[in-house]
């Protein structure tokens, strides 16, 4: 396997694909970005997604040139979906890219020349703040994005905790309420279908009562939580009673250290997380919600960049 | 610390301590019970407990001896609670024998001049199966234990998770329903409220129209689903209706290769198993869901005493 030569320390490309956008950097051993560049995703299959992905790492390839021509170490990409088992080089399935059996490793790999490593980005996020966020000191925590869905990855022990066949981690389909709303997966009351986006803005549809239109987003739901509107702070308190429910049933089995909550709900803060302790602090054991911090990510949409840089870096030996 | 003197391969001296009896036997390296001890549990706290312990342990320490005099290589106990996370000699918390903070494996230690290692039960039938049962040929599985309360200890990609303070596998206070039936921990609809044995009585109560009086114990009730009972069938359709809606939200998140369920309720078998599997087909992800084996125990009640055992081989270097 070829890597590019040049001087001093080795360097990282990290991409990590999502459904609305491919954001891709250069990044040193340091965890720090170089270079950041971001292309958004064609909501065309894997015809239309490729050259994009293809482009925007040959773009870091000249940036990494251009900056002193470092060692580019390899290849690491955030894919949000699964990863066939056996062959972590195919994406068996991500709904979101609507792929099915992608094999992406091997195209990018005979295309740069470079080695290329595949990981769910929900796990990448959780490395990347283990590396360099909120996660450093803890052993044990969840990493949870609270967007258009809920992802999650686990670090248990000081490992990654991928499953037997990579999926671990679907919090967002801890069904809380049997007869709850229906949810993309196709059976109802997933803790998902209660707390991200779409619900929020769901609740801010039903509730709405007053003049003029509702926000259509769920960021200007929090915001108008946070100037005190009370339909608004309700509908806050509902999702986070479902959120804390949820990380209450998750600390009673995993009895982690942390909760570490990202994504664009997870960054309404503490109008969210407050509430959010107060639910597990009520239905959590004891022995696990005392002991567990809850607290904001600190990567935010560069956390799963961060961690396919350290997947790079780990595979090559250059990290430990 | 001394080890006794002795000829040929050394046995390991394990203990399972529950709220009902105090199991015991001398355990040779190839996980073989060389002699089996069993006394009830007495009622009052830890000053009555101790000497049943100490003599019962005293007890297998002469069967070795007649039986070869081979080394000793220390003691193992299972404990039914939490042990304190940075002294894993005390055990912090025991519901049902009503301990806190009781120093046990100091007091052990000191009265027998053996190595002593405590672990929770629950964690070391999770260990049991996977050294000599059902779990052999798993790397990520649950060991669920199903009788008057629930239990359950993970094995994630080889090794015991305990969580980072120990209490870990709390599955039967995952919460399923918010307006469920009150649980012991205090709060209300948790798993073990819709599942374990006091649950299955009380529904046969509740449910129980025909002349004659109702089975008092959980068994009875299987039995007569086993007899094509209508009533009793529908409980158990209920039981196991919950039972997997539990294990399915454990395997969206842990993705694993098995629960093996054990415990009263647990040798129900497939009267049991059979809808438990229809529910977690329908309520799991197919990823995470069609992967899984959920299979009977093979150990029984001596699961814990054979984790017990290999904890004491493998934490005096005699076992990897």
């Amino acid at each position: 396997m070829g890597i590019e030569k040049g001087e001093g320390s080795p360097w990282a490309v990290a991409v990590d694909l999502g459904g609305t956008g491919i954001k891709g950097a250069l990044v040193n051993r340091q965890g720090q970005l170089l270079r950041y560049r971001e292309v958004p995703t064609p909501a065309a299959g894997f015809d239309q997604v490729w050259p994009r992905i293809a482009g925007l790492i040959s773009e870091l390839r000249d940036d990494g040139r251009e900056l002193g021509g470092n060692l580019i170490a390899g290849v690491g990409v955030g894919v949000p979906g699964a990863l066939q088992p056996d062959t972590p080089d195919v994406v068996s399935w991500a709904p979101n890219l609507k792929w099915r059996d992608v094999p992406l490793g091997r195209r990018l790999r005979e295309q740069s020349g470079l080695p290329v490593y595949l990981e769910n980005d929900a796990d990448l996020a959780a490395v990347g703040e283990h590396w360099q966020g909120a996660g450093r000191e803890f052993m044990s925590f969840a990493v949870v994005t609270v967007g258009t869905g809920v992802g999650c990855g686990l670090v248990l022990d000081g490992r990654l905790y991928r499953g037997a066949a990579g999926t671990a981690g679907e919090l967002g389909h801890m069904i809380l309420l049997a007869d709850g709303p229906e949810c993309s997966c196709g059976r109802q009351g997933c803790l998902e279908t209660l707390v991200a986006a779409p619900a929020v803005i769901r609740l801010a549809r039903e509730r709405h009562a007053g003049p003029g239109p509702w926000p259509q987003e769920a960021r200007d739901v929090f915001a108008a939580a946070g100037r005190g509107e009370p339909v608004a702070r309700a509908i806050v308190r509902e999702v986070a009673g479902y959120l804390g429910w949820g990380f209450a049933n998750l600390l009673n089995l995993l009895n982690l250290e942390a909760i570490i909550v990202g994504g664009g709900v997870g960054q309404a803060g503490e109008l969210l997380l407050g509430p959010v302790r107060e639910t597990v602090a009520r239905l959590a054991l004891p022995a696990a919600g005392s002991l567990c911090q809850i607290v904001p990510a600190h990567l935010g949409n560069t956390a799963g960049i961060i961690g396919a840089a350290a997947l790079v870096l780990r595979k090559r030996g250059l990290m430990l």
